[in-house]
């Protein structure tokens, strides 16, 4: 008889996960919805044509492949065995799993595009696929959660994704975060104003790294990223600058004055906080972080980043602007600007916070339990009088010791035991125990559904 | 450039699909809940270990592989290819897609079996995978919907069942269906009466067919499946039988009177009718249905199939009581009892008789529209009180005209349209317009919060 095993890097959720992460789920897509977006779903499988060449070289790699169906080695001759496993992965696999939400949304726009309305909002939370090898807290599947709004330019969109931010913050009672913006087109016009125009990539892959490894650290990767000592010393003042908001966009104009973009970027930055302004909003929660620069390379104007202090993982959402999201595939001129919320991040920081509310994970409100077939029989019609009012209840469904059946329901965080003995039956009563504080009260059908409301 | 495309037998879904399936979704999970059902998730991914030879060699030929990372080949040599490419699937692969939530349960279960309190009442919402020829109304991906409760043989179960399946139907508005019922016991006894015992399973199959081909094929089958011809015979009174609830119990008893486990079966029917009684139901509802066998093999108690009258689609939801769901992985003596909801097949039949409320599409309540630079700064304003009243609202986010405004509330079916021209901002007012009606009046913000809420 075989053992059963889940494959690496793969997990279940149980009924509380599932719960808990219904919780962090919910609260996300009320906030979408509010904010006008909508939902959508994507195949778990894409044609490779669709993904390869996307991720680079290494999430090629990364990629889950589906041996085709049937012979899938009806193509593969003998020969192309010492041509390597790259060169055969044509003719046995067309397609493979999702690998994120952008790329598949980018091919959905493009393929719906004739039935689309623009600005077209939508959001996606569905699971992602990658062979990396697994470690703590990195599975090879896992859910994304992304909102984006593609077909326009306007900066109200940056100023929204600000606000849903802090809305789903504020609903899941995390008060201690900071939200970090920055414009890519600052970062440009900084390569520029030190004599490094063109070369803002690097940088900002460097640059990237300041939190984890040090301005001195990051000075030596400039250097042999082939960056002048003295443009290096240029940013010194950037990298040191301590401002608040208006400072440090003083310092930015007058750094800039030469960038014609850079000056763009920061003229970008004062209108989305002008929107947040205008909407009535304090500033204070929104950090203009000038050496926030992300990794990811397609971003082209606004970025952010949202980091919860004092607990040990880091990032938990972040996003931005590009200009092109479906030139791949052939469809230019599409600018749009989204974000996504870390949801094994958020719950990993809600449990360290202990933050998950208790109802969270009840969900039946009350166990009917019974001594004998009588007490069955009778219990069965209340069962439905509690459901028809709407409270989620359940009958212990043996003829069972009252001690297994009040285990039962400790078990799964029931809070109320309804008994059913032979005095309730005769004055047509139940007794309702509160399991939490041991309380127990003979009371009529009516009193116990409006006690449990 | 390349023209993106979907893999054959798969789908996006786009907002008003998605829309729809949550609502049908949401309605099933909350009858799910109030039931004591707790949701939990399995991954896509499982090892073939796991998969492989449950469901028979079609169902095995039908699994999506997943081709292992790196040099999938480093295993193959030149003389493998000549074995074929089942031999070599070995080599090549060791995990696959989900085929449905059944035996990912199952394994869960038995995975989890120290942890889980029994009876463990679970539903499952996932996507499974088959590489079946696609076809109408068959994907290579679809949704299965599944509630399952394992570890007790009480009764209780499948009478909560039928009463769940009720609550669905009655929510979605679906008024013309019938539930039916039967027990594979009464199956079995009716192999033994008729002198063929032991031949329960070809008679189920063939028995499975009599809606769609007749009684007259369904006997043909029966003798080419080795049934004698005076067995074959003792069957027709049955086929032919037309009786109430109470006369078809009747006949069944008599009819098995030498077998004991039809008996048993008959024994079980009637005791979940008068649980039903017992709570109060009229069981109008449930058709006892002698010919209903459902092809799965693996069934053992009770079975039940629900169709929805009068239109093209037959089954939407099914399922029956297993005396072994683990066994296969080592576990014994996990009798449970489950159904499931064939989502797609619900979403088909609410579009054909046009039962979608209106409001499972609409998600923005309103969109505020514009004429200038100043007029979106005051809609600004009262886009946040919208929000904060709970209201779903946009601000149309370009500086455009008023028409592609109104376009744009009317593509994305938003009711309301709320208009700020100079003499609304210079009153402190907005325009409500009505877009169903055509309506518009100037108000109070307070004012309109109030007729949208």
């Amino acid at each position: 008889m075989q053992k059963p095993s889940l494959p690496k890097g793969t997990r279940d959720f149980g009924t509380i996960q599932m719960a808990r992460r219904n919780y962090i789920l919910d609260t996300i897509k009320g906030t979408f919805q509010l904010f006008g977006y909508n939902q959508i779903e994507t195949p778990a499988m894409e044609n490779l044509s669709t993904l390869t060449g996307k991720y680079g070289d290494e999430g090629d790699q990364l990629l889950f492949k589906i041996l085709n169906s049937g012979d899938y080695l009806k193509n593969v001759a003998a020969e192309d065995l010492q041509n390597g496993y790259k060169q055969t992965l044509a003719k046995v696999s067309e397609k493979g799993l999702r690998y994120d939400l952008t790329v598949p949304f980018a091919r959905f726009v493009v393929m719906n595009r004739n039935d689309l309305t623009f600005p077209f909002k939508r959001f996606q939370i569905q699971p992602v696929w990658r062979a990396d090898r697994p470690q703590k807290g990195r599975y090879r599947e896992f859910y994304q959660c992304d909102a984006d709004v593609v077909g326009t330019d306007s900066l109200l969109c940056e100023a929204e994704i600000i606000l849903m931010i802090r809305s789903v913050f504020e609903k899941l009672k995390l008060n201690d975060y900071s939200i970090k913006l920055n414009n890519r087109k600052i970062l440009t016009g900084i390569s520029e104003a030190i004599g490094e125009a063109g070369k803002e990539g690097p940088l900002c892959v460097a640059i990237d790294k300041l939190d984890k490894i040090g301005w001195e650290k990051v000075k030596e990767e400039l250097i042999e990223r082939g960056f002048a000592a003295d443009s290096i010393e240029k940013l010194t003042p950037l990298v040191k600058l301590e401002a608040d908001q208006p400072g440090k966009l003083a310092f930015l104009k007058e750094f800039l004055s030469s960038s014609e973009i850079g000056l763009q970027g920061v003229s970008e930055l004062e209108e989305v906080f002008q929107i947040l302004e205008s909407m009535g909003e304090n500033l204070d929660f929104v950090e203009l972080d000038i050496m926030l620069a992300r990794g990811l390379s397609y971003y082209t104007g606004a970025i952010f980043e949202v980091k919860v202090n004092h607990v040990s993982i880091g990032s938990v959402s972040g996003g931005g602007r590009y200009d092109n999201l479906t030139g791949v595939f052939g469809l230019s001129g599409m600018s749009g600007v989204g974000f996504s919320f870390g949801v094994d991040r958020l719950y990993d920081v809600l449990e360290e916070l202990d933050l998950f509310p208790e109802d969270s994970v009840q969900s039946t409100k009350i166990l009917l339990t019974h001594f004998d077939q009588k007490a069955f029989v009778y219990a069965l019609g209340l069962l439905k009088k509690f459901r028809e009012a709407g409270i989620k209840a359940e009958l212990y469904p043996d003829i069972s010791k009252m001690k297994k059946q009040l285990d039962f329901a400790d078990k799964k965080a029931i809070p109320y035991v309804g008994i059913c003995g032979d005095s309730e039956i005769e004055a047509n009563e139940i007794a309702l125990k509160n399991l939490e504080t041991g309380e127990q009260e003979s009371v009529s059908l009516e009193e116990a559904i409006a006690r449990l409301k």
